[in-house]
């Protein structure tokens, strides 16, 4: 099976990186045999139409920055890319952009007109516009899977289209961002306020240089209407959710909610057809209070119950356990 | 799609239920019909090979106890039925007998013998011998789904098949049994003695009569035989478990526990191909504490890193949320 992979930044690293080990475990359970016939990230394009050197196009990045300097990569677009170079699925891990969902939304579309798979980690074009590049996947009978936007590493979607394939989900709440979670546990735990322990994180670099797109509870949005419209057969974008981040939770609140036995935590629900992001109260006991950067989500279902799944939300290696998954996936059904 | 139900107590009532109640949306979201042609107990079975009336045959059993009160039903036992009423998927959910397996092994080897799926809540036959099982059902190229068997309605062996694909399980641990953990559970919270927190869950009818399948992890090590062997290529039976259950487990160990943050839980762990059952000290603010009646499991993997689920481990509705999902499963396959 041919793979291009457009976007070439911690994830697309990490997919070469988690390829590398497991081509030969691949190829002995599945019988699939994974290349890579073009890297394209802002630079440029490296092309092998029987598979890249992944060894050759990591050390390129770790000496350059830039996979144009990989021998023989071409002056070409990663949209130009999907165009022009013959494969069966692209693997779509450039930056999310939630206001134009751009370079995503493009490369999406594309690849869906010519009749190849999506697999994505980029939840910018899904957040912003899920109906029409759903639409565009079924008019060309092509896979479009994303388990990669919503949790990272744990898995979500694939959980209730699965495993709950029997259920009606009647409500989805959760913990879908780390860094978030990493300060207001730091914030319990240390009784530290938000600025230092912000700040802290950002020196950790588990939050950015601005950190607004996830404390400002964005990052959620996002994820929450990707879930809705996923699972729930919704149709709604990021307008829709009521969002309030953690910028205002004071030390003084997360003390005298630890004191009542509670935590606080930045909880994304969508319940009665309502999106809402915001910081609550959960007891401490309770399955969605989950410590560090851990993310959570928990699904009320009308005949399983409550079912609780609680994993890695980020990473440049765990988020491809979902990208391969998703890839497996395609593959299964293929043959 | 024509189903055949052997065992009829509260999983087999349930999936009655289910059924009532999903008919319809199961086959709005999937195309698929199913109808139940047989029904077997240990009086007889009813048998209408265009689809029994489910209602009717809760309300037999409500009645008298007994299917063979059903209008019609014949005086032939569930094999019998097997052998010989048409149908494609057989829905075993006759009680778990961990000593000889029966009658859910015959019933099952049956069932492959002559080509039916088997989908089944029964874990007695796979803890003893699971590779017969799967032999068997190769043979004859028919499916066999197992995911009730091992935590209830908590999704784990399709969790891991299908969501976590790419991954290589290298550990699982979790708590199995739910009798046990409401039973340390209530040590926990109400600082009781074990006879008296196992009295009163006996009066509440969460655990049996006869505990001693329960407290003694007979019940965990069954479902750790069987994540073993069918997630982690092993091939081992219940006698390869080294097994410690919770009735030495002494009020003073919990409240000292207590005192220094963690409680003490009856985990079942497969790793580096050992399989062991006894109880165990959680830190409290750990995954797998989890509280009353819960299941949880953790896998640890070689991309993903830690995923854990939680739900509900046992439930007449909650169970068939698994049974369900393993029908659909093999709906999809051969449409």
């Amino acid at each position: 099976m041919k793979v291009q992979l457009v976007g070439f930044g911690n994830i697309g690293q990490g997919f070469a990186q988690v390829l590398l080990k497991k081509t030969r475990s691949l190829r002995e359970r599945y019988g699939i045999d994974l290349q890579v016939v073009s890297i394209s990230d802002i630079s440029g394009t490296a092309i092998d139409e029987k598979g890249l050197n992944l060894q050759k196009a990591l050390a390129t990045m770790e000496k350059t920055g830039k996979i144009i300097d990989y021998p023989g990569a071409k002056k070409i677009s990663g949209l130009e890319a999907i165009e022009e170079v013959p494969a069966d699925v692209v693997v779509e891990a450039t930056p999310s952009n939630i206001e134009t969902g751009e370079p995503g939304m493009s490369h999406m579309l594309k690849a869906f007109e010519i009749g190849k798979h999506v697999v994505t980690s980029n939840k910018g074009p899904l957040a912003l516009s899920f109906k029409k590049l759903k639409e565009a996947a079924s008019k060309t009978g092509v896979e479009f899977k994303y388990e990669a936007t919503a949790g990272g590493a744990m898995p979500i979607i694939n959980l209730a289209r699965e495993c709950l394939s029997g259920d009606d989900i009647i409500a989805i709440e959760g913990i879908l961002n780390g860094t978030t979670n990493y300060i207001l546990t730091g914030m319990h735990r240390k009784e530290s306020p938000f600025d230092i322990v912000l700040r802290e994180s950002q020196e950790l670099g588990i939050a950015e240089a601005d950190p607004s797109y996830d404390i400002d509870g964005i990052d959620t949005a996002s994820k929450l209407v990707i879930l809705a419209n996923a699972l729930m057969g919704m149709d709604v974008s990021y307008k829709d959710v009521r969002v309030k981040g953690i910028r205002r939770v004071t030390l003084e609140a997360v003390k005298l909610a630890k004191e009542e036995g509670y935590v606080i935590k930045l909880i994304g629900e969508v319940r009665n057809s309502r999106l809402e992001v915001s910081p609550r109260l959960v007891p401490v006991n309770h399955p969605l209070n989950v410590d560090g950067a851990l993310n959570v989500a928990m699904f009320e279902t009308d005949i399983a119950g409550e079912i609780t799944i609680v994993g890695k939300g980020a990473g440049a290696i765990e988020t491809n356990s979902a990208l391969l998954s998703d890839i497996i996936s395609i593959w299964r059904k293929r043959s």
